[in-house]
């Protein structure tokens, strides 16, 4: 059973492709898809996740969402991205689990205010992994959160 | 050269497709994809849009754009349904213009805050077709706007 885990951003998605072994949670695969540039920023979206499906081929995905605090133009920049990412949830058929900010900082860190390093420093521990960016680490976070949530 | 024209909405998105004869514009189709259940309403709303294109072929996109006085619910729905529109359009190479309702509702009835009764009467008169519902006619005075500002 594999799991995505998707941290959603204007300008850079995150993901992660957990495994279940064992009922132990592998990291198979991390990273962040960048999306500066429209028009094609989605359809860059668009294709970098096809692309996991089709290689690892995850039967739920693990999405963070975070709405708060944010602005008009976020709100629906972020929504644009989450068209994309839904969109490829219904045409293959994955099911989208939702968390929020605090429950996948309370499930990586025990601490649903946790900071950004915080959550870099446990997903490294767990994962024996060297991420780059927060975006990657809250990708992973949101999967394990995902994974802690399912048993 | 034809217009397609979308008016995207949480529940109804409008479509209009708008043919350019002799500087005289045509309306080929128009109608609504209805999109109310979840989590299929994304995947409905691109395939019906989809074979729109195949069929017609159109080269510009004209889309109503209004953000103003909703909620930050409504603004990420609003942005889910635009994100799978500008993914669209970038997958088939078709620019996007953008109106704001004013410049709609100015276009086609010559008043910025004309009422959606006024748009449907105008509507009806310039193409002598009965439509339904306001979400087809905002559809088909977003093709037209475009129509006229393009000249």
């Amino acid at each position: 059973m594999i799991i995505l885990g998707i941290d959603p951003g204007n300008y850079n998605t995150g993901f992660s492709c957990i495994k279940i072994n064992n009922k132990q949670p592998i990291l198979l695969d991390s990273g962040v898809i960048k999306s500066r540039k429209k028009p094609d920023n989605l359809n860059k979206i668009y294709n970098g996740l096809d692309s996991l499906i089709k290689k690892y081929n995850p039967k739920e995905i693990a999405l963070e969402s975070s709405f708060y605090g944010k602005n008009p133009q976020s709100l629906i920049r972020l929504g644009e991205v989450r068209g994309v990412i839904l969109l490829l949830s219904a045409k293959n058929n994955i099911p989208i689990y939702e968390y929020t900010p605090q429950q996948v900082k309370n499930a990586i860190t025990g601490y649903g205010w946790a900071d950004k390093e915080q959550v870099m420093i446990m997903v490294e521990k767990i994962f024996n992994k060297k991420v780059k960016t927060a975006d990657e680490s809250d990708a992973i976070a949101v999967a394990f959160c995902h994974f802690l949530n399912r048993r």
